[in-house]
């Protein structure tokens, strides 16, 4: 390929939201253009890598026997009405009305279209296990595009989903497509990558694990253990000593708290730590007129994933400072008028804590020397606590958690029977009885991989393309294309690569040798030639490895043999 | 892949609709399942297939040096304003509203978004020509789907588009483009094909040429003359003997026709043959209160599409039989009521007529011995008739064209300025001055082209794959696997093969020969390899060309040998 005909830009400038490393450089450096919020398209350069990518998953896919199919980006709303998914996903699924003013969608992930396909085709359990996926356009209208390819609209996925006979047969192939995913990972070149136990979300099912690449721009928390621990915030559990073994205070006693409106403020007053406060944070439902009460430890905060899951309900952070029936700032567990209008929940942090002080239901007013197992019996505990870095680890219960920043990269999900059971999907077993077989899911983005992959390559002048995925793999830059000689070497090198079906780019312009190396580290492909009237000299030119930095000289007769190994 | 564990079914059975053998044999050979109108997903069989084919079109762009960028499916409404295309195409174009109430729309082609791409990026002449391609999925909400993959309302395209400083430019890469689709349709296994001079339609622009697949179930009417000329019935010249050296039979005048309603009563009442007949067809046009009068010869029948590009109207037929503006029935050229509101079109099939009959625009009366050129003075005439059979060519005006059916398989445009000059993209020429790049268009439909790929290899036991795009070369029966014998050399010969690079579906399936041939026929993998107790007495197997039938036998030691000469 031609560098002056090139259909991109090299620039120095990007857009001031691009905070992240890949943002800027795949901008900076013609990756791809902004069409819209969070819509894109992708040049050669960001293609090509992507296609690489996406073979990489192909050839992992195949490996387990995955059969590559193609669902509809399209469907009908009937086919999601089974799921029920229809009418539960919100409006990050786009809906709308055909010619015939038949509802349709943009299909999110393809659960309905794989059992739509298999069944009654699938009729014998000899015929399981099996597993089909795809790598196709998918659309979510998400509130927050962000990051570039991180966070967008519309993006390149590879869904896979698999059918058993087991949980035992899923069990042995979710472990393999782990280690495929791991794999992928590997072979694409990120750096700095983690599996973590996650929420099942939207998706239904128990067991879920995210692959994440651990990067101080990710959105997900992470809660880290040496003894291999690992776990996303949202599920990970949370563990501390209670406060059971401190002698109470006396009985509970109210005391005047108009002074104090915030929780430090009741704290300072009183003399009190966070840990001996009992904090009440409220939650309204969507589409309820519901209150969630969650009390927790002062100095704990609430995991609104967990909550959600705890409770069964869609919650949204509320204030009840316009809300009659509560006293906003003096709520509390003891004397709370309970209707069915309410849901309380009581964190671990609380169970057999001493000398506590809440709030009294009644304004102005705290009450202290509150002991849980004394003054509220026979409540049962949850955990909705978040963990905080320094907590004890819920796996090994003696080394204390670390905290990272991730992006997820990948998730996969034991799906158990929802979409078999509620689309019908029957098999025969081996003594004729009639069963819905057990479904996997898998998921990986392509875009954001590519980014995150650049996030993991990357240094001040540019982008590092791991050789795995480099749009192309030599950069060839000729340095005085005007001398006869130089022309006509750079021009048969170029040929005997292509030649061999390695994929070079070819710097045909007239700029400085400068601007020509500033170029090529930019876009980062792995290998680059340089080929000038000096190093011709020797019959030489220059080979530099842009993810190492060295540089060698090389006879021009062993060009090829020598590029040969480097991509090995 | 083991046949056991293909998602996929052969069945009898097909939908009553499926009228074309591609249709029929894609369902029962589990090719892909219908998920909604017009709307299926492909199984691996199909998938596989339309990936070979992409492959393919993928290395006739990049020799073409294609670079493979991918554009946005969703695409903002502004983008689209800028064209005009936005409000100019119809309902086959799905529009939505995001999150924000932002119009979005689903992605027909993509000439804004390639211009959105090079526009600033692309500023000197030096950096043309250059073309840019993607291969994705596009929604077309067509009112009628039909025939399987080949009128559908999701399906998969390339699309390309290049950019020049010169028609002379552009029109050398349009042959190159002509040519490479040529060959893409030879590769992939297509055997009466042509292309032919086609309407630009709703692209604009003025040449442009279509690719169609000779079937008799085409919609498409294709004008061929053995001297070489090939063009689409809506583009293709009329031209005929006129009329013109009859002597008058005297002056025009009005007969009472009361007691004939149709043009063949008519020619039956006065003892006229339809060549002597004046016939008004008449069309509304969409969207205003006029109406767009044809006149032409009896015998002849109105290409709509040309009488759209000369009128410049989007016109329907219509009846006048309650437009009190018009005598129905017995509207003629002579005398006629003109209006603003009426456009009337003359046909070159009437030029220097004579004794001809035609309406008096006079209930219940007609005119006879009209004599064009005497009582129409000073009218002009325009191409506005279907060829027929038979009619004289009109390159080499001597001998007579055939009409056949086709299937549009690709086209190709010279789209011109329009969409630079609207986007107002300019490139600076080497005297500094700027232009707007003269652009062309270059779209092929994957799964249409396997449907007539499967048209043109078939017979009465199922498909016939050509080898460069079936899904797996090899098809392995073995009879009888519960002989060791056969059981051991059958998976060392598919797991040599596999470890070869050459992927084969392994009938692992316990059932019996006959319908384990009949499901291969039907499925129609290029090389069947039949592994038996009997042949293994020989240290053989049989090998079939299912293409061609033949049948040989080969040794188990040769086998790698035999199956890769098959395939080259």
């Amino acid at each position: 390929m031609l560098l002056s005909k090139l259909c991109s830009l090299r620039t120095k400038e990007c857009p001031a939201d691009a905070k992240m490393k890949s943002h800027q450089l795949m901008i900076r450096a013609g990756y791809m253009k902004q069409v819209a919020n969070g819509i894109y398209t992708l040049t050669a350069l960001g293609q090509r890598a992507c296609l690489n990518i996406e073979n990489i998953i192909r050839e992992e896919m195949n490996k387990l026997d995955g059969q590559e199919v193609k669902f509809p980006v399209v469907m009908p709303k009937e086919l999601w009405d089974l799921s029920g998914r229809y009418s539960s996903i919100g409006s990050e699924m786009v809906r709308f009305e055909d010619r015939n003013n038949h509802k349709m969608l943009l299909g999110m992930t393809h659960e309905e279209a794989s059992v739509h396909l298999a069944k009654n085709w699938i009729t014998s359990y000899t015929q399981l296990p099996f597993m089909i996926y795809q790598i196709q356009t998918k659309f979510r209208d998400e509130p927050r595009s962000r990051g570039g390819l991180i966070r967008v609209r519309e993006f390149t996925m590879k869904d896979a989903y698999s059918f058993h006979d087991s949980n035992e047969s899923l069990n042995k192939y979710y472990e393999k497509m782990h280690d495929a995913y791991m794999n992928i990972y590997k072979r694409i070149g990120l750096k700095n990558f983690i599996s973590v136990k996650s929420d099942t979300g939207m998706m239904g099912g128990s067991v879920a694990h995210e692959f994440m690449s651990i990067n101080d721009f990710g959105e997900d928390e992470i809660v880290l253990c040496d003894c291999g621990y690992r776990s996303n915030q949202e599920v990970a559990e949370c563990v501390f000593e209670e406060i059971s073994n401190e002698e109470s205070n006396g009985e509970i006693s109210k005391v005047f708290t108009a002074q104090a409106k915030t929780i430090d403020e009741i704290c300072k007053l009183l003399n009190y730590d966070l840990k001996h406060c009992i904090k009440a944070v409220a939650y309204a439902v969507k589409g309820e007129d519901s209150i969630v009460l969650s009390f927790i430890r002062g100095d704990k905060e609430v995991n609104e994933a967990k909550l959600k899951k705890i409770t069964g309900k869609d919650i949204v952070p509320v204030s009840l400072e316009s809300d009659s029936r509560f006293f906003a700032g003096n709520i509390g567990p003891i004397g709370l008028n309970l209707n069915e209008n309410l849901i309380v929940v009581y964190d671990y942090s609380l169970k057999n804590s001493v000398n506590m002080v809440c709030g009294a239901n009644e304004a102005e007013y705290h009450l202290i020397n509150v002991s849980i197992s004394r003054d509220l019996p026979n409540i049962n505990f949850c955990d909705v606590a978040k963990v905080k870095e320094g907590d004890i680890c819920p796996m090994c219960k003696s080394n204390r958690v670390k905290i990272v920043h991730g992006i997820e990269i990948g998730n996969i999900f034991q799906l158990g029977t929802k979409y078999t059971k509620s689309m019908d999907m029957r098999v025969k077993s081996s003594d004729e009885t009639e069963f819905n077989p057990i479904m996997g899911c898998y998921g990986i983005g392509i875009g954001r991989n590519l980014a995150c992959v650049i996030e993991d390559n990357n240094d001040e002048f540019g982008i590092k393309m791991p050789i795995s995925i480099a749009p192309y793999k030599v950069h060839i830059c000729p340095l005085r294309l005007d001398n006869e000689n130089v022309n006509s070497v750079s021009n048969s090198i170029y040929e005997l690569l292509e030649s061999e079906g390695i994929d070079c780019l070819f710097d045909d312009r007239n700029v400085s040798a400068g601007t020509k190396f500033s170029d090529a580290d930019l876009i980062g492909m792995p290998i680059r030639i340089v080929i000038s009237p000096k190093s011709l000299e020797n019959n030489c030119v220059e080979i530099k490895n842009r993810m190492t930095g060295d540089v060698s000289k090389v006879n021009v007769d062993n060009i090829l043999e020598a590029i040969k190994d480097l991509i090995k």
